[in-house]
């Protein structure tokens, strides 16, 4: 029954990145198509079928696949369909991507969005081995989430849940894309940090090496960069992005109590300097009864296979 | 192998009641002991067993009685323990409550705080039946909660996950029996609704029949009662309530998106003057993927059953 591959398929904004994927975790191969380059649904279907069956005949054709898991925005794993994706042409009503391939290819497929994938990733192959409890957190453009809870990926009633990008840490605060104000992802993201570092840059003329950049926007990138060559305002942004997500941690225990939160992503590259204020301000602000016993680690996934790697490890139970 | 009846008991600050209960959820005979009467955990268990026995023989004995299941204050599931209750004198250390009945009794026995056995109690027999994923918060003298997902109690990492009641729903406000500030029972509880009142009355000379309560300290059911009379301070202190609580539901539907927020004990006897504020705030708050989607419901468990009822839930599958 058991076969030895994987198919896998991360849809981004941009390219759709699939592979075939061992029961190790290594990645095999890759190939990958423009995901916007498609205007109708069988279109862009037909495209990765193309792009993937080579892959797939280099390591004993499909009956060596034990199914084919997918990574997408608004995915639903309940319907296995993109729901509402307003970015991608073919997704914008309801799209049966899961449907759609695994009648194609002739494998069972499913479908997740990307933070779940990176978490079920996590559990099988990286910092959450072994871990039946945890919450992986996406620090990207956005805040994403994938919760495990008795071993299990929470899905909720809809097929949706783990969005914890769009708890609301300040009431009033950071106008969000989702059209609300104050949402965790409006300070914890790239994004956030950009933003942080934009306000704290006008609200004085104390000097920092982040004055320097005139030519283009302050990024992410940038506060860590000054935050190593030791400039204050830079250190200053991260504890203040630590103090919100670690604050925002310490709320999080006391739904699910994880055994640690695994953070994600672009953010981490800027390691103590974020990590070292997410683990005080989360202790500071914990209940008693978890104080000293949740971790936060970073995520062991390789950014530029995470999320292939993750959509893969779904497909090995679709 | 399928037994008929299950022993319960739901451990209180002031009593100990304890019953057997049928398949269908009715409460067959009860008894109760005092819970403070006993300093030592020998003694405490003794005096349960002594109490119960008589019970269990009127059922056919101990043949017919599949699992206890306990619903106590600082109860780890996982453990079976009562762990650090600072108000038991039998409690303070660690009391292996599971493992001394079920060697006292021959049976099974399971422990869980009494917010997850209501929990369990309406999924059985109440408002959540047929339901995986929904959230039972109880409104008491604090505010607890019980989370199911994937039709699984979510204990966490260390057993003593779903603590609602903790999460911070106002930064450096209210001081909280835990120590820290402005957690979601100081507002919410019935406590926090008399707190509430005191405040407002305090805040200006507006009239109200509540400034009549002079020999002693407004209560919640007096707030109630003001509200049904038209008082427009106590219907305002009920809006403020409802506000918290229903910007917090919005904020845990990001977590696990139940089906179904399930509020339970004392304020949701205040009927349509909390419930309506609760909704409508809610579904303000609420993230655009699940506006119209989430609903807030009154327990189907009776007040007075609703304890023992859920314990004894437990003790279906202890």
């Amino acid at each position: 029954m058991s076969k030895p591959y994987v198919a896998g398929m991360d849809i981004g904004g941009t390219n759709s990145v699939f592979g075939i994927v061992d029961r190790d975790g290594n990645i095999l191969c890759t190939d990958s198509i423009k995901t916007q380059q498609y205007k109708q649904l069988d279109e862009y279907v037909d495209a990765v079928c193309d792009g993937l069956r080579p892959l797939i005949d280099k390591f004993g054709g499909i009956s060596q696949i034990q199914g084919f898991g997918i990574g997408a925005p608004c995915a639903n794993y309940y319907t296995g369909c993109v729901e509402g994706a307003a970015n991608l042409e073919w997704g914008k009503g309801v799209a049966p991507l899961a449907k759609c391939f695994s009648e194609r290819l002739g494998v069972p497929a499913a479908l997740t969005n990307d933070a779940n994938a990176a978490a079920i990733g996590e559990m099988k192959y990286g910092a959450a081995r072994g871990m039946r409890d945890f919450i992986e957190i996406t620090l990207g453009t956005g805040v994403g989430s994938g919760i495990v809870a008795n071993g299990q990926l929470i899905y909720g009633h809809d097929g949706f849940a783990g969005e914890l990008g769009h708890v609301i840490v300040e009431k009033g605060g950071r106008p969000c894309g989702c059209g609300r104000r104050g949402c965790l992802e409006t300070y914890c993201s790239a994004t956030g940090v950009a933003r942080t570092a934009r306000e704290r840059l006008e609200q004085s003329d104390e000097p920092s090496l982040l004055r320097a950049i005139i030519d283009r926007p302050v990024e992410s990138k940038d506060v860590f960069e000054a935050a190593v060559k030791g400039d204050k305002i830079a250190k200053e942004i991260f504890d203040y992005t630590g103090k919100i997500l670690g604050e925002a941690l310490a709320d999080f225990t006391a739904f699910s109590t994880p055994e640690a939160f695994i953070l994600f992503g672009g953010l981490t590259k800027a390691g103590d300097f974020i990590m070292e204020p997410v683990r005080k301000y989360m202790e500071a602000s914990m209940l008693h009864l978890w104080k000293g016993k949740v971790k936060v680690l970073v995520s062991q996934l390789k950014d530029a296979d995470a999320a292939l790697l993750g959509a893969s490890a779904i497909g090995w139970d679709a």
